[in-house]
């Protein structure tokens, strides 16, 4: 090990140093990023910014309170998520586009953890979403503080993509009643199904006609209201953004309608009268039971808005050439859901759709979001009479276009076509989100993508490996015309060994002399071999003597540096009856003349 | 990929088949293993296996009482587990010496399981460890039928010798009671210690009397009995086996001492009446309930038992140049569990003592089994009398001096020197296992190692690689003497690029850029990538992007054929700015002789 430098042989701390040490002076500016965009605002930041601001309020309202709705909590805890939590995300967080709020998929699961509750005991819808959005936040800001945030990452992508699809289906189907005007509900796909057959018959037809309207206007406006802003001499840009405040117009119009023609009377579900002005602020109750039964829901909730967000937040940082910092993340989305669960609202997170038109608007700094949250608490007050006549069909409407975005099965075919293990991660995922629930649905696609990734690594691939002519590179006997020798089994074994593959190893190794009797030399190439654990250790140390009593020399070859002083803490080299060779090239012929001279 | 044969490019099916494919007339063979030891029997081996049968059958009955002690059920039952599993197991097992029967870890799980219930309903403990033995012979056999003995492999090392060390110290402690002739009870040490210090007042004398005339008598025994015997003219093979016999010396004369004295007027505990005789067959009584909270216990005895076993056949194979096959023993020992279950006793495995035993008095097939079976039942018949005046201290004394070998903390002490993860793994299941119980001890060891793996891999080490002066070999900068270029950053990721580890690669490649602004080249030298899943393949085509809008170029080299033909399934290699190369060595030195004609 020649060229060693020896403060480099403890590779883990050093990878970690790397990451950890912050320069001093950039400490305060890491835990409140807001000082660096404050710092340096401009007038013309304060521009871009206010107009971002102005469409973004636009389209939140509608979503929020859709939202809220699909939580099954009254609509104005939709409008308090929507303020507080803002503001907190723009000091915490680093991202400067990503709007902050109730989302689809979360509010999703609200609804589910607490329709989990309303079996057991009665509490109060509003007071358990606030302890999931309190649980979240203390959540995900511990796992900020401790830079946990790598967690997320065991959240495959063929799982998040199909729970996201599978949750779209969920929430397009749990929103049809509201169409409909009838009674429905349910966990999964199937409890939907079964409720709205049951009842269907006793469909209410002016909601049907509003709530298709509705529908019908939404999906023309999503592929042709650009272009009819457009050919309104609107330049495109800003027709593209415009095209976004299309609920607001069917908000706007339906909302006129149920007030002029009384369309209550005939039976249309309205929001109803919603409490004006701003929340108070305080702690949800503490109830030992009830929270300990809200955790679970409320660590899947962060863990799964935490991962939208973040992947929204990059792609829009990366278009500028910014960067997200993924732990601040989780400090500034626990922020946003403390704030939340303090001023009587539910679980947030970064939108897909709203960030892009947040982006797409121009907005240059977190200030956005600082002022829509404005736009939000003034709306609180401006709105409450008026929203006493918006139709749930129309909220619902909004909900289903916007979800249907969401479903997306072609991950299905490209996990197919890619690696069957990928398949059945995103596959289990879909199926038992649909059957049976999004908690259940996503735990179970979490397990099986880390259980198929453990079977693979336990049975791993081993090939007989020989030199490619003119070269000093070795590469598998079956798939390279290569040269070889018959008194020595090159192998190279492609995996790291630990404790699930030690003993298939042990296997393997041992069935390939039972067809090689002429074989005095064993070169196993350790290219491929990241780590050797103890139980490993154990079965390189049985393979040895196995060999030695065979009269088999048992060689290693590029053991990388790591691995190498892992042995060396160890007698196994002292033991081992034959040699570490740098590469496979020079034991391959050191062994092979050693053999001719004999 | 010159040189590739068709029918290698599917690895993954070509290594299944190679385990899988057995040649047609061994079929029967392989199912039933007796067959081919019955084809071939002598009268030699009958005289060896013989003797072997007559000294394990007297080391076996007090055993087997002390075992059912143990596990809180009448002695009977232990004799009862002696019989019929021991012939199951000659039939199906394919070791040749292992012996089966009651053993010490599997009895205090079994104490432990039938415990967890006793505080909620009535059962008859007889019952419940039949359903025990049945649940863990049906789980056994199914994982042997369906070869999923890869996963006791998830049970490593230092979790495995951490939890019989500690489950020796629980059981020592569990029978101190009955030396001292108090009562106490619990499922980890601290309950035992505390019952034990309450009850300590109450010591009977003339049981610690006779507890400790019994445990001195063994202590002395193991290392001195063999040497008196020497002393006494017998060989020492011979002296070495008669040494094993002395719990049945103590036994006898311990059980003189309590009858000719009437100890059990001054209070000595005697194992009492047992019942003359075989036991009836029978299957326990179906309860739902009941079955169910007996699976995850059944389950974690029967992969417990079969990791023990497996090593103790594996190791005792070795010696006579003969294998066991791992999926068979699971069919071996499920045969015996169901036939425990079915003839009044509890779960069995192959323990450690009695198989050497058995290998040193010289068994060659597992007829010596079958002979031992037939000599427990004949003792069901001839012992059942004498066993009324056998004093439990006796029995304890023998189940701690046996036990106290199990103990062995240097497994602690090894994974501290060798790895703080293999550490971690052994401490917790140490601590666990000893402050809250087995069942959660040993769950908790296999999830701390899984995890501590994930976590490993989800940080892999990257390392900058040049070449090495002379060679074609490169390696870590940090380490060797090498030769790198200032336009090209050759990296080598020391790891499978899967969903756990993908956005580490993307953060870690992507700071690397920012402190090399001359950089026009990146080549990820891919060695140790033994597999590409769905969620990497995104991060790689997210950094191919991000590097082409850099202008810089993105190779690969010394892809493997498995991953090769992963990508080619994709447009990965379509769009990627840069190339493929053979080797690391042709990848440099190519982008560097462009570089300089540029």
């Amino acid at each position: 090990m020649d060229g060693k430098t020896p403060d480099s042989s403890n590779h883990g701390s050093r990878l970690i140093k790397q990451t950890d040490k912050v320069p001093r002076p950039m400490r305060l500016q890491s835990i409140l990023p807001c000082i660096k965009w404050i710092k340096t605002y401009r007038r013309t930041d304060f521009v871009s910014d206010g107009i971002a601001a102005v469409i973004v309020t636009v389209m939140l309202i509608p979503q929020s309170l859709a939202y809220a709705m699909l939580a099954g909590l009254p609509p104005e805890v939709g409008l308090y998520a929507s303020i507080l939590p803002l503001v907190a995300y723009a000091i915490f967080g680093t991202s400067n586009t990503l709007s902050v709020g109730p989302v689809a998929v979360a509010s999703l699961m609200t609804a589910s953890a607490i329709q989990g509750l309303a079996a057991q005991q009665t509490v109060d819808p509003v007071v358990a979403a606030m302890i999931l959005a309190l649980l979240s936040g203390v959540f995900l800001v511990l796992l900020g503080i401790f830079r946990f945030g790598f967690l997320a990452n065991f959240l495959s992508h063929p799982v998040v993509s199909g729970f996201i699809t599978a949750s779209g289906i969920i929430i397009a189907l749990s929103q049809l009643k509201h169409i409909l005007g009838i009674n429905a509900s349910g966990d999964n796909a199937v409890e939907l199904l079964e409720t709205l057959y049951a009842n269907i018959g006793e469909t209410n037809m002016t909601t049907l006609m509003l709530g298709l309207v509705a529908l019908i206007f939404l999906f023309w406006s999503r592929s042709n209201l650009k272009k009819l802003l457009i050919v309104c001499t609107i330049a495109e840009d800003t027709a593209a953004i415009l095209s976004k405040t299309a609920p607001v117009i069917i908000v706007i119009l339906t909302t006129a309608a149920a007030y002029l023609l009384e369309l209550d009377q005939n039976g249309l579900a309205l929001v109803g009268e919603v409490p004006a002005g701003l929340p108070g602020l305080s702690l949800p109750t503490w109830d030992m039971d009830l929270w300990q039964q809200l955790l679970m829901p409320a660590i899947l909730i962060s863990v799964i808005g935490y991962v939208e967000s973040v992947s929204v937040g990059k792609t829009l940082a990366a278009k500028r050439r910014q960067k997200i910092e993924p732990n601040q993340e989780l400090i500034g989305l626990g922020a946003a859901n403390v704030a939340s669960a303090v001023s009587g609202g539910f679980p947030v997170t970064g939108g897909f759709s709203r960030s892009i038109v947040n982006f797409d608007a121009g907005a240059e700094t977190p200030a956005a979001s600082f002022y829509t949250a404005m736009g939000i608490a003034l709306a609180t007050f401006a709105m409450a009479g008026l929203l006493a006549y918006l139709p749930k069909a129309t909220l619902a409407a909004t909900i289903i276009v916007a979800v249907l975005g969401l479903v997306d099965f072609s991950i299905l075919k490209k996990c197919w076509l890619f690696s069957k293990s990928d398949f059945t991660a995103a596959f289990s995922t879909v199926t038992l989100t649909l059957l049976v629930g999004v908690e259940l649905g996503v735990m179970c696609g979490v397990v099986a993508s880390i259980a198929l990734h453990l079977y693979k690594t336990s049975r791993p691939h081993i090939a007989e490996v020989g030199e490619i002519e003119g070269s000093e590179h070795f590469r598998n006997i079956n798939r390279h015309q290569v040269i070889t020798h018959t008194a020595i089994l090159s192998l190279r074994v492609d995996e790291s060994l630990y404790f699930a593959n030690a003993s298939y190893l042990e296997d393997e190794v041992l069935s390939k002399l039972e067809k090689r009797k002429d074989l005095k030399h064993i070169i196993l190439m350790c290219t491929a071999i990241n780590e050797i654990d103890i139980s490993a250790l154990e079965v390189l140390e049985t393979i040895n003597l196995r060999l030695r009593d065979l009269g088999i020399t048992f060689n290693l070859s590029e053991v990388k540096g790591p691995v190498m002083d892992t042995l060396e803490k160890t007698d196994f080299l002292e033991h081992l009856n034959g040699e570490v060779f740098l590469t496979q090239h020079i034991a391959f012929h050191a062994i092979a003349d050693r053999s001719k001279e004999q």
